[in-house]
Formats: structure tokens, sequence, C-alpha cells
């Protein structure tokens, strides 16, 4: 095991019935808030009436800034950091899934500072203060609600950066279960590959080759995405399976995961961005693509791994252990498929033409997030594998 | 899943040559330390001099006291709160295992208040501040470093209470797991059976039956630490094997197994805590000798939970639940004498003749600790099968 810090000081309220809480723990935060949202969806589920509800009812004013997109863009950060400063708001609301709360955060850093927000994902600028943030979250997914990361997409430049920062935890995040109740089949799906995606890459990057404590939960926290998407799938309001797959997704990018396991990459997570930045592919689809490929590329470096994926998640039982691996990823993949996302480029139509340009943005990435033992060739030949 | 709030704000500082960082960490937090240790081994293993070393490196002031014994008593304690107040210290650092920072904690809270510290274990007085706590862990076994709970024996009256407060988690814990190299066998054993203890109290007494991803995390840390505790046990300093144990003793009483589960009892610790306060037996002997008397008794009214226990943990493949219930208890137990510790009272010198007073000693916790479906009669049966 390696060395580690751990400090979490991200408060959770998870439960039914808890949304209106907000109320009391906003005000414990600040009195006049931007309210970051996106669209129609948290207005049709009532989530939107909930939350203002009981801001107002604790007195707490309320300036919106709404519209927040999937794959957030930095062009929509910098009207809201621009609204917080004028408004001069003293706390940030994020009501939605990790766009919202990623912009939330990013908006909640800007605020406080006079330079373009975009020079911290550059990393020419670090993190020093922010406003305090509390979320009200609608989609289990990206984990931000409980982490110090956050990914926003420049639109001029076609980059999605994503950076870290421990001052980035909300002060508070409330998980009601029921809020996901109204979220649609392919979005539960996209959700739930991307909380995979965040225990993958740890459990195949970690530079520490001895976790077994870590590869325990995570092997725990897989099993029970994929039970519990697949029951939120056949039934969208099964209470249980909805606050399974929302918890878990929370802890596969707490902190908790990560603990010890040395340096880790986000290598799937790094070509997937290259693609939602292009495309504007759904993350979530972006994975769905890229996961089986990268595997099947990496799992002849690290056999014993990825048997033991295939061992401890789908229960095979083979003697040759780079037979289980191939198997491992194979399951994975027909499981992709089962919940009805993509598993190959030309599935969302992106020609094989385009994998030159793909690789070459998703380099772009590299640098940031110092995945040194990329080039633009080893992605490449990765991309061929998600054809 | 039930809801529950989730709020850990202690910061974990884990791995190799991390112990001189409570200086640093320790400056932050006051200039005046009471500094709570045991007997000399802190002093033999050289934990002592760096700890101290690098408090005096930041300049900080330290009042000792130590004498901290394991089963920790509430004279000692008052005794500290006399010198925390009398030296007006503002900060306190516990260096030690669970006893050692249980101690802590109740000074921390003690020496703000004029009432005896006592009245916060009965119940009749709540804790609402306390001075700052450092903690550097030499033992793994009780998991205190990273909760808001503590257990202190009054040797007057025979109870050896235990409570929890929010305010009660550490400012900080440095776990080295280095700091544990030189803990004997039978103290690593009943340390790892503690945990496990933390673990099994949850797995079994939950509230909610439907918990698949906790159980999942639970099941993992077990099986890490019957692993981890006999690899260290065959070779006291396998850095990895006291790091698997050190950080799965944490997580298993961190709030992170708990969270979701409902109503939560510890029975099997309320009856051990009778045999300490008595005998004054090492918590985790005690523990060996409850458990499987416990788990005997109650699995026959939830035989699927122990059964998946069974198969989870030991992979024990029966097609009768209750057989597999039955041989699950039966290897835990097994494993408990294969890392010397004792599994019946007789084991440890206990006439039959004492478990009607171990019985209602242990009925004194009850009431705190709100078992009401526990009585005298029904703990002397669980007794009657720890002979």
């Amino acid at each position: 095991m390696q060395n580690f810090v751990m400090h979490n000081p991200t408060k959770i309220i998870f439960g039914r019935d808890t949304i209106q809480q907000i109320g009391s723990e906003a005000a414990a935060l600040g009195k006049k808030a931007l309210l970051v949202y996106g669209k129609s969806s948290i207005k049709n589920n009532g989530i939107y009436e909930q939350t203002t509800s009981a801001l107002k009812n604790e007195g707490i004013e309320i300036i919106e800034h709404a519209g927040v997109k999937s794959n957030p863009v930095i062009s929509h950060v910098r009207e809201g950091i621009r609204l917080a400063k004028t408004q001069k708001v003293d706390l940030i609301i994020a009501v939605g899934g990790g766009s919202v709360i990623d912009s939330a955060k990013a908006i909640s850093a800007g605020a406080t500072v006079d330079h373009d927000v975009w020079l911290f994902f550059k990393g020419k600028k670090s993190i020093k203060s922010k406003l305090p943030l509390a979320c009200v979250l609608t989609l289990a997914a990206a984990g931000s609600e409980m982490n110090g990361g956050m990914v926003v997409t420049n639109e001029d430049t076609l980059e999605k950066f994503g950076i870290g920062n421990k001052l980035l935890h909300p002060e508070v995040s409330i998980l009601d279960p029921t809020a996901t109740f109204t979220v649609p089949a392919d979005y539960t799906a996209f959700g739930a590959i991307d909380a995979i995606a965040h225990i993958l890459e740890f459990y195949f990057t970690a530079s520490d080759p001895e976790t077994p404590v870590q590869d325990r939960i995570m092997e725990g926290l897989i099993i029970n995405i994929m039970d519990s998407c697949e029951r939120v799938l056949m039934q969208p309001e099964d209470y249980n399976a909805r606050a399974d797959l929302m918890w878990c997704a929370t802890l596969a990018l707490n902190g908790l995961t990560a603990a010890g396991l040395g340096r880790v990459g986000f290598p799937m997570h790094m070509i997937e961005h290259s693609l939602s930045a292009i495309y504007d592919v759904p993350h979530g689809a972006g994975l769905s693509i890229v996961m089986p490929g990268w595997m099947t590329h990496e799992s002849t470096k690290n056999p014993q791994k990825f048997a033991q994926f295939g061992r401890r998640i789908f229960n095979i039982r083979k003697e040759n252990e780079v037979e289980i691996a191939r198997e491992g990823i194979k399951r994975l993949k027909e499981w992709f498929e089962k919940v009805a996302a993509p598993t190959s480029l030309s599935a969302i139509g992106v020609p094989k033409e385009d994998i030159d340009r793909i690789a070459e943005n998703a380099m772009g990435l590299a640098k940031i997030w110092r995945l040194q033992e990329y080039n633009t060739d080893r992605v490449k030949d990765i991309l061929q594998l998600c054809r």
C-alpha cells in the first residue's frame, strides 16, 4: 500500500425526503445564493420547487443561473461567475448531476478571483479560495458531489479538461434517490457506466500492485452498480435499486477507492473526453465505447489483474489467466450492450478516418493529466480496438 | 437502504515515515498540548521520541499524561482533565491505540466543562465542545482514530460504557503501519478480532435487510482482516500486511460500513464489555469468546444472512442455508483458535457460576445502548453458548 492523505469534509445527507434540508444547510453557509441548474427536468419533477421553497423559507435570496448542459462549457461558467460577482452572492447551490455540480464548482472558485477561470484548468493558476457550495444531486454518475474534482469543456478550443483541488469539496450534498426516479433509461445506464469507469481507471492503473482491500471494495461496488442498474432499468422507481446505484456512484470517486493505490491515471477518461469534446456524445456513452478497447489493449501487459476482474466480477472459472482476462472484458462489453449503451465508434457514427483527430485531441489532456506513457500512436492503437 | 448522514471530517495521514507530521499538524491546532499515552511501549519502539521531537521542533509545549491502561479507566481520565485544566492546554495529543485515543477524547470533552466527565457516559449530559485532538495510532483495532466514539470503564461501578458524538472525531490521525511492527502476536490478533466484531455487529444487526453494497464492503474488509492478520503473525514486519490490517480496522468503524443500515446494535460488545469490566480481559479476547456464542444463538432467527456470511467469507458451498450458517460460525471460531485467541469462558478461567453476574452487568449497558430486545435471560442463554 502506498502512502495517502484522506480528508473528505463533505457532509452527505442521504435518503428519502431529504431535499428540503437544503434550506437549513444553505442558511448555515450564506444568505444570497446563485442557484445553478440545467434545463427543465428539475422543474418537471418538482425538485426545483422543493429546493427553492426550502431556500425561501430560510430567507435565502436566490439568483438563478440555469442552462448548464451535459458536457458543461466554460462560456456558461464565465456567465455564472459574472452573475455571482455582480450580484455579490455568498453561496453557490447546485441542483443537478455532475455537469451542474462541476459548473457550480468552477463558478465558486472563479467568483473569488480576478483572472479568467480557464487558467485553473490549464494549470496556470491554482485554486486558493472559493464560495461555499451546497448540492442537491439528481443523477447517479459523476461522484462530484463528494470530491474535489471538476470537468469543464472549453468549446472554443475543444478541450474537455478536469482538475482536482481539496477546496472544491462541496460543504454539503443532499442525495435523495427519488430525485433520480425520472432519469431516463439511457442516462441511467450512462451514469452507471461512468461510475464503473471511475473504479476501473483506479483498479487497472494503480502504481501499487498490492492493494487487496481496495480491490475488494472496488469489486463490490462494480457488482452492485451493475446489479442495481439492471434493477432500475426494469423498474425505474425501485427505491432500493436507485439508492444503491446512487451511493455506489458516490463511493466510486470520493477518495475511498483510490486511497493507497499510489499513482493512478485516467486514460479511458482522457480518450473519452476527446470524443465528448468533438462529437458532444454523452460521457457514459463515450466510455462504453472506449473501455472495452482500452482494456483489451492493456490486458496483455497485466493479465493477472484483468483475470482477477473476470473471476471476481463475472465468476469466470478457467485455467488460463489470459483467457479469463479476455472473457471478463467480453462480458463487460456484453453488459454495456445489455443496458443499451454503444460499444463502438461506428455505433455513434464516427468514421475510422476520424481516429487520428480524436487521438491528437486526447493527447492535449495527456500532458495536463501527466499520462506520460501515452503517445498519439498508442491512443490510435486503442481507438482501432474501439471501432 | 435507510436514510443516513455521513460527515467524517477527520484527516487521515497514512503511511511510512508520516509520524513526524504530527508537528505541523499539531501546530495548526494549538500551542500547549496534553500528551496522552500508555506505558513504556512507545518509548521502547521510538515513537515517543519521534512524536515529542516533532512537537518540540514546532515549539509546542508538552504536558505529559502517561499511564493509560487497556480498558481505560475514568479515574485516569479525570486526572487528565485536571491536568488539562490546571495547565491550560489548548490541544490534546493521543499516541497509542483505542484505549489511549478514547481516554484522550474523554479528556478533550471533559476539559471544557465543569461537571464530572462520567455524566457524558451515563447520558446525563451531552457533549457540546471539546479541545482539538490529534492522534498517532499504534494499534490496528478500535477504529477510534476516525470516528466519534469512545469507551471508558468506571472502575468504581464496574461499568464499561461507550458513547458517540460527532464532535469526538479527531481533527487529524496519523496512521503509520510501521508503528505496529512491535505489537505482539496476541494483541495483533485481538485487534483484528475487534475490527471483525465491529463489522459483524453491523452486518448481523442492521434493521434494513437490503444493504447489498454495504454487505460487499463489509465482507471485503473481513476477508482482508483475516488474511492480513495471518500474514502479520507469520512476519510481524510485513509492511503491506500491517498496512492492510491497519486500514481495514479504521474503515471497519468510520461510518462507511454503517451508512444506510438503519438501526444497528452492539450486542456482542455489550456482553464483552461486561467481561472486560469484571475480569479485565483484553477486549479482543473477550470478543472471540462472545462472538461464536452470540452468532450461534442469533443465526436461527436469520439464517439467510449468516449463510451469506459463510458463503462469501469462507466459500462454503452447501444446499442448506442453516448448515452453511452453522459451518460459517464454526469456521470463524476455528480462525480465532488459529490466531490463538480464546473461544470459551473456561479458557480464561471464568466458571459457569459467574454467568448470572456477567449477564446482570451486561444489562446495565443494554439500557444506555437501547438494546431493548435483550434481557438478562437472553444474555444468559448466549453466555451458556460461550462456555
